[in-house]
């Protein structure tokens, strides 16, 4: 299946699966990983498959357009990344499937992704922050958008976003001023520019990162797709940094989607008087997220998280070996017989409790810990051979 | 030692030591505890104490101001309020003393009060929060104050600050303007007005509330006195909320003692942008404090605090029998045989975790849960006839 022959037939069975299915169809994401893509395309388009798959797929599976949507991209600069190719964020996304598999609800990978930009999209995910907030952010919001979105692209942090009006403009906008890496996920195809006052911004991100979506070329937006596509920016992102969000703020399903996943969620203490601020008191008054107040606290609480934290592992390696200091130091406070609090493990790591709380959800993720009624517990090492 | 007559030489002795001793002193406070006061302030003028006790008493025991002391708090309507009296806040300084057997450095219960005002003291503290913060506040953090003193004074909760300029002066000033209980505690003699400029703000305060010192008529401010007069504004608050600190504001002094004296403590977020408001969100980051943004969330984590949380018990009542609904539910939550953590106990009793957060340490103080590694954990519910 890893021939060029091979994989440009997986390419073509996405982009058809891709302008089939509306995201999120997880019984399409399960047939295909049973079957395969390129078979799964051929049963989608005899109709012969099982009944949820034909649910997500029965509508629109005579739109055959793989070959106009792969020529449409071209023209505009766009390529298809499958999980087949080697730029394909397979950790941030496998932790989408996983999460999916503990109940997520619409916590599906993408088929595929649509991407502009010169610089491999895994790459561009291994050290990234997800930057969200209200599009009618504040002078506050946009200027603290702004300067986070500036100072993590200037440490070589990947600032993704949704391009939308207000905080995930700004912070876009403070990444591309620093000529930093930065990662706009929309919700429409990827050769719209969305919203159109965004036009020039657009194609900066892609000069400095890249623009990517799991809607086919000419896909408009929707109210819904907004939903659905904040789970990529969670997924994408090493932890979510809600700068600004009212009380009923799309960015709270990106920051509940970064929750589920394990990931550090974060958010940006406001003025009390402030209504664009009242969802990110809400985070940190339920515990929820942590307070961040400057770019050194979001890479302190993020830390080297995604696919640096936990060694996927190769044959020769343990999961283990994978561990950079302070989640080692982390990992040995862990108890293997009883659970104990993060404040606990903290004190034994002697690590900030900040730090603990982004970490131990990693581990869970690299199969190393695991939460018991107690609290956090060692779980058994995964063996030399990549059983995880 | 509690007829009138008892009662006056008891009030005599702790003005003499009042006088004498320099507030926090630990060691005469054990020696009154063992001897009583009267006999305590016949041995400190006689010289025959203890080491510890005279280090604390050697240098003004001659000092023999009881009746001048007594007569010029009276020439100002300032009485001396003792343990020995009726209204005597016995909760909230037993508390005090509780943290002191566990460590807590200079938590030393006062040895009496001076205090203005018509109302009783212990009635004022059974139902108190405090508000602090910066003397250098923001017109935010004056502003917040102000709403905060003002809506918390008007649902009948008083409001116990330091009369200091900034964030104090506006939460006193607040609850005079609901005509509502406040709290004034000075750091000199409580017939001064300090600092000046709330001359008129004291005397406001006396009449809806009081203002309370242990120092005698006539002491004047001096630095170390402001921190050693924190721990009684803690200790008189069932809850401490922080408005605006700075990175090293004397308000974080009061916000220490109250989390050592297991109260809930609160901050307020401001901008990050705001010097005024490092100090609250490091509190936030931390998690040493819970994020509040109205009147509402304050009384919703303090709730019934103090005395009125656990009832005492008289010789036919059970500890627990004091439990108002939330806290019996957080009780009946407690595991006897392993600890759980708060948010596995709000989950088992369906109570919010901020809830569960500032009840927990109240339970502790009454005996009637304990934190072990693994979480907090059920105690011994104590005997009916007082054996606590």
């Amino acid at each position: 299946m890893s021939g060029p022959v091979s994989r440009d037939a997986s390419r073509r069975a996405r982009a058809y699966l891709l302008r089939v299915a509306e995201p999120p169809c997880p019984a399409l994401v399960e047939f295909i990983a049973e079957v395969g893509p390129v078979r799964a395309a051929e049963r989608v388009r005899e109709g012969s498959v099982p009944g949820p798959v034909a649910d997500e797929t029965s509508a629109r599976r005579h739109l055959d357009l793989a070959d106009a949507d792969l020529a449409a991209g071209a023209a505009v600069g766009a390529r298809l990344v499958t999980p087949e190719d080697d730029e394909w964020p397979a950790w941030p996304f496998t932790a989408l499937a996983n999460a999916t598999a503990r109940g997520l609800r619409g916590g599906v990978p993408p088929l595929a992704l649509w991407v502009r930009g010169p610089r491999s999209l895994n790459e561009l995910a291994e050290n990234a922050v997800a930057v969200v907030g209200s599009r009618a952010a504040s002078g506050y919001g946009q200027h603290v958008a702004t300067e986070f979105g500036h100072g993590l692209a200037a440490a070589g942090v990947t600032v993704v976003s949704g391009a939308a009006y207000g905080v995930d403009g700004a912070a876009h906008r403070g990444a591309v001023a620093a000529e930093g890496p930065t990662v706009a996920v929309l919700a429409c195809g990827a050769d719209l520019a969305y919203p159109a006052g965004h036009s020039g911004l657009l194609d900066r991100i892609v000069e400095h990162g890249a623009v990517a979506s799991e809607y086919p070329p000419g896909t408009t937006p929707a109210r819904y797709r907004f939903l659905v596509r904040n789970r990529l920016i969670a997924a994408l992102g090493g932890g979510t940094v809600v700068v600004e969000a009212g009380a009923r703020s799309g960015a709270k399903s990106t920051a509940a989607v970064s929750r589920a996943l394990g990931r550090v969620l974060m958010a940006v203490p406001g003025p009390i008087t402030s209504a664009t601020s009242v969802g990110c008191h809400e985070l940190l008054r339920s515990g929820e997220a942590v307070a961040v107040s400057s770019v050194d606290e979001i890479i302190e609480s993020t830390g080297r998280l995604g696919a640096d934290l936990v060694d996927p592992g190769s044959p020769e390696t343990r999961a283990t070996d994978g561990l950079d200091g302070d989640a080692a130091r982390v990992y040995d406070a862990l108890a293997t017989g009883t659970g104990h609090s993060a404040e606990r493990i903290a004190v034994d790591a002697g690590v900030p409790l900040a730090r603990v709380r982004a970490i131990l959800p990693t581990l869970e993720l690299g199969g190393l810990a695991f939460r018991c009624t107690a609290g956090w517990r060692r779980a058994r090492a995964p063996t030399p051979h990549g059983e995880r």
